[in-house]
């Protein structure tokens, strides 16, 4: 008897192989579904089924794709806002015997209409108590799932997710916890970063579940809630509603420095470290690396565009690959492993991009105190710690749109959490045209050591 | 938050990183350490401190060497049965705290007197509320910790666990279990092969727990069990109390054929699979695949001779070693990577186990009702499903002093579950002189499917 | 400078990848282009050009995947049989410049008429003394190119190899010889197992470059030659002409054992190796360990034959499954990783085949002379070094068809040189109803040790 | 018949594994050995032998503790400087049949005195013709040895090389040349960046060899030539006389952030790239990338010293770590995986070496003629290239005592090849105070491009 948990980074997604004798099935699959066979087949088993716990927007599915290569069923639960064309519809009390494991289905509505969690049953042990329930983004470890997708509707919604983990605490404190992401997710605040839990350690403790129970004392906690909607998530709903993204071709096309540079139309990605884009970088680069794609793609590049990488490796350029397509992102057409020796050579350019420490920010606030600080965290970030006395804060996804509140003749400190944001924010302050343009590198974490900052205020 | 299980198959041992930032503790080592500072590294923490959750009979600790290598401080509860000299007493209430985890010891005596469990907090959702708790050879999924190892004190020990079991379970049912053992371990016999349980899930399922409340059942129930005791163990106990397990070659030498054919007073153990013993092997050689070197090499070698392994590859001859030295077998000197064919063309001797199936064995035995059948099964097993009609048993560990019940002369078929062990018999019947020696193939396994078998009687 | 050689074993196929600055050619890929790729990458280049030493009979040429995928184009020599629609035609003289290496053809027709070899300058030494020549099927290490394809004009085109060798020859001996085939081909008889060589060495020791001068002798020698042709050769022809052949799915399927055991019209094959095969099998299968697929499927298997593999793992398969793919059988549909224990206690049956040594066999013959001895070897084999008196002499690609030479209800043992050969003919006669057949493991090799054998009389 | 090169980055030192049948020999091993018995393990062959072809003075033998491990004899030639204490010493006419093949000892000194090449015959093909040579560091592809060791006999050993070179073309055009070193060595200066060659092609292009015959000419120009010898020779050379290196540890141990901050006297060097360094360094620590240890820690690093790595990977540490105890260093006791964010945090300082383009300096050059310009290539580069009007000249090996020449509080930029060793001597210049301190990237290769040079004087 088998769970195995695969982690996606990025998406800090998790999906899961559940398997015992020689039959398994897979909980909502990844776009890239070759690990999931492989793990199927070091068991020893094969994939007979494919549940999805809900018509996700953060992602492209792998149940189609799967399925079509297995054999396999796709399971999805009812009422979902458009018909999935590949999956059979299962409801409230269906059954799936797995060996000696069963999986009941529970309609848990509340993120999504058609949220489903799946419990698990280890027969040989005891028919009537759960061993687990994969709850997809109904419940989380230390929070639950957002509910702002809905607009019109949010209240409702906010209490039919009430209703549903209300009747998920009812398997019972002994019940493991597995969830469909982990911290980092755009799916929710503020889960935590231990991955592992049960309903019980979570009735307990997580704090958004002392509210159950008192239904309207939710739904206010989860209507006053903040997040981001990024622009891809429509495109991954008509995705993941029809099943139909292509397959796509199996290995990136490594280019050689004279197709690299034909620049045309295409979007220049660097997907190394921030570390590494600020020594070195090729002007007119987007910096973006691998950990933040998932996240800030979809805000900062429009799908239509042609994508190119700049990569250390052809295993980075891969990796960056499958982060761009999990998400939808078909248009990326080749990378370059980055020479920037060869660049400068030819080109006779040289670019970097400067970090600074807090000390040496302090002293140029002090020398120029009206020098532009600018602040790409999150809003939820800016409640929490404060912002640096008069920066001008937006978010990193929005501040494409946000640039007219800077002046581009002008330094800017550009500041997040580290440095990470901030470096990919500076990029894009050098693509569109500002010059002197700076990182703090440590960001609000080290700032908030030795200086201090004054209450964000919208 | 991170909790890596290390399984370490043939002993399945489950050992355990614990993470929070930066810092580790490893729970229960195996010999063989330098997969915990691997995933250390890989997780970006350093090792602080070491737990053993008792003085381990079934393998030598890994203990002494990881903190060596790291400044690591070892941990053991109170009451051995001999000091353990490389490691600091910790008695019940001790904690350690682990970025923003913390670790509680709590003694839980009953498989040993020293025996503690390590209740797990994560000090960020609740200081009061376990997450997990690392229960060592007290309590598994399924089943609870063996209490043969003090026959003089049985029902003591049996008492011991008993109130140690309940203390457990009084950390609530959300409480992740986390066990130093799965099935196939040779310290405890009714294990789960289900790898993931809480306390609750236990408290309703365990058979055992049951009768937790009932002190004398539990004791009766516990005295009442069978079980085996390698003669390694007492070697263990040895090791593992001074802890001065020498520090072993890297690399297992690769032998010449020449090297290899020189026996002397070599035993050769053949550690390939027994499908492919059965299909060629070498005169003289002990078949053992890596799978059962944990459980059998204690019974068939003694530990003070020289060890020549015979393998397909590089690879299987390394993992074959660890297997070895993980239970203090020390004297494996070299490999042979085996070449039938050479050894067939140098010496014009070729060597098969003929493998049958029940329909062949159902044949033999119409034609000779007094063929002799060997099961080298275990007593629960003959126990649980009878045996062939007329067999002789022996248990494979015991073989060796059993051998006088059969007829050397004449045909022998051994049967096991499968095939495996009694292809190990097999090998041995072989270099004891027996000539007709054939295996069951498909095993009891087979023969149920079509076959009656009688009661099993001492 | 690079010369990066791949070895393709089985087909015992050099092809090359010669690289400078970062440009890269490719000569005479394999259908899986992949690892050409790859290489590239890791040197840092492009790949800009494809060679083609002639249109290859053995094996599907890689050469038009690869140009679609990077760009290449492919060259291929003049007066091929039929035209080669995916390559531009260059003749003598052709020069190709790659960073400071330069590439000239040479035309050297006999093996087939459109055959040529690329002469390698490093322009930045010299540019007219040869560093390498790629001479494709003309020239060997210890041998010399096959002359049997155009039956009809055999002196004629062994008289062009002459001249063509002639020819090479004349770059001088201080010239590296880079051949498209090392021993174990089926492009050629006495090739040395030696992998490095130059045209020097070959003039002063390759016995039939000894030839070269007395134009009559050579062609003697050639057209007394004894070659085998495989049936597939010709379905190569085609392919290798209009480059058509189809790109095949990445992966191959895992079959559960219920899908595996539908048997229908699939032909089951099983890769393991011999001696794994001879300790368990499955009764309906053919023995084909992985090493022997290029040499013998195109006898034993009719490439319109859905083909089901048996194998150890998952790699084993993928290995067998291009073996198989690089020979044009694209009927591969699934593998089972064989599980014989399985297919024991389901079936009730196990199938081995006995392995008998010399001692043995001797044994046997002299209780019964009239025992079948089968030889599966080949013609030149039986001419060096005899057989064993009496046996009936049928080469194992032609087995099928000789089957009518022996008695299928007494006693066959077959023999090959050391058991390989024959263990795949026993499986063989097992499918055609042979049931008292078994293998002399060591084969020939070891029987020469010990006893004499008989001239061959054809 | 297997010749396997083993090619050591750093060192571009090129061993090698000749084997035929079942026994290897290998020639010149480096220090860390295993990869020559796992070839030899591939390959099915034991190793029977080792061959020196001299004492090595860039490098520390692994010829003792391979022979330790697998029981081979090592072969040294005669007249070493100081006694070979693990070797058997061989003369001029000592052969050793390896199967089919045979090696010869030639006595060929003038790089050493000791110096032997060894000729490779396969007796199958021919016993007099030779196939190969491994002529160590008398001939090289495109040059030949070094011959300023022994500054009072400059002209002496110059004049037995001559000699020597002279014997081994004797063998033919037709053998293979197998050298100790390829390009980038500090063994000899024009060595060609092809590796493979024939002594036929050696004769005809290797300008050196042109002068064969002449033999004052060739002493002339051996006399002439210009060599550095890093201060870590000396070492070698009592290493690799005494052979009692110590086997080193396994596993570098991966250090804390607080177990690395402490620095007291360790020297922090830097293995990332220089890329990486520009970007974000450790105020302190050395650039060393590890494609530059074997040329530069003998120089800029004293061996007494202890290092402690920075490092991205585990793998880089670990492949730094090899190229550290390869020339002797064996005082790296630790390495830190770098994380400049967390060392921003908690020290608020941020370090980076600006690196400018070719434009860019022309530029400041124009507003500052004097600007300082550090100019850190080899004497044969100045010369070929001539230098950037008014550049101070200083071997990169020579800079620590060369400094006095530069003004610390005035900026500096400098200048390599490519930028490489300039960021490695910038990271040199700031440990030593300089503060405006910048790199030239793309170098003189860029510079060249666009501006002009003036021809270098002494």
């Amino acid at each position: 008897m088998i769970v195995e948990k695969v982690k996606t980074e990025g998406l800090a997604h998790l999906s899961y192989l559940v398997a015992d004798g020689d039959q398994a099935i897979v909980i909502d699959p990844r776009r890239d579904t070759r690990i999931y066979e492989r793990l199927a087949t070091e068991h020893g088993c094969q994939i007979i089924a494919i549940f999805e716990t809900h018509r996700n927007e953060d992602f492209v599915t792998g149940a189609p794709v799967l399925a079509k290569r297995t054999g396999a069923q796709v399971y999805h639960g009812p009422h979902p806002d458009q018909p999935i064309e590949y999956a059979k519809t299962v409801e409230q009390g269906f059954q799936l015997q797995l060996g000696r494991l069963r999986i009941d289905v529970m309609e848990t509505p509340g993120h999504t209409y058609d949220s489903v969690s799946l419990v698990l049953y280890d027969t040989e042990a005891d028919n009537s108590q759960a061993v687990g329930v994969f709850t997809g983004d109904a419940l989380f470890i230390g929070d639950v799932g957002r509910t702002d997708f809905y607009p019109d509707e949010a209240e409702k919604v906010a209490g039919l997710l009430h209703d549903s983990i209300a009747s998920i605490l009812q398997l019972g404190d002994h019940t493991i916890l597995y969830p469909a992401h982990g911290a980092g997710s755009v799916c929710g605040g503020g889960l935590s970063d231990r991955e592992f839990s049960t309903l019980g350690h979570e009735r307990l403790t997580n704090p958004v579940l002392k509210l159950i129970g008192d239904r309207d004392a939710f739904i206010a906690h989860k209507t006053g809630e903040h997040h981001y909607m990024p622009p891809y998530f429509s495109l991954m709903e008509q995705r993941n509603s029809d099943g139909k993204a292509p397959v796509l071709q199996q290995e990136l096309p490594a280019l050689s420095y004279e197709q690299f540079k034909e620049k045309g139309n295409k979007v220049w990605v660097d997907v190394r470290s921030v570390e590494a884009f600020s020594g070195h970088y090729i002007a007119g680069s987007l910096a973006l690396p691998v950990s933040m794609i998932a996240a800030y793609a979809g805000w900062l590049i429009k799908p239509e565009h042609e994508i190119v990488l700049l990569a250390d490796s052809e295993t980075q350029a891969h990796t960056a690959y499958a982060h761009f397509y999990r998400i939808g992102f078909d248009n990326v057409s080749g990378y370059w492993q980055i020479n920037t020796n060869r660049w400068a050579v030819k080109s006779g350019q040289v670019s970097q991009i400067e970090h600074i420490g807090v000390n040496t920010l302090a002293g140029r606030l002090r020398e120029n105190p009206d020098l532009q600080i600018l602040d790409v965290r999150k809003y939820d970030e800016w409640k929490d710690t404060g912002v640096i006395s008069g920066a001008y804060t937006a978010y990193l996804g929005h501040l494409a749109e946000k640039l007219g509140g800077l002046n581009s003749s002008q330094p800017v400190v550009v500041v997040c959490g580290s440095g990470q944001r901030a470096t990919v924010a500076a990029s894009l302050l050098k693509v569109r045209g500002f010059d002197q343009v700076c990182v703090l590198w440590g960001g609000m974490n080290a700032w908030q050591e030795d200086f201090s900052t004054e209450p964000y205020t919208e």
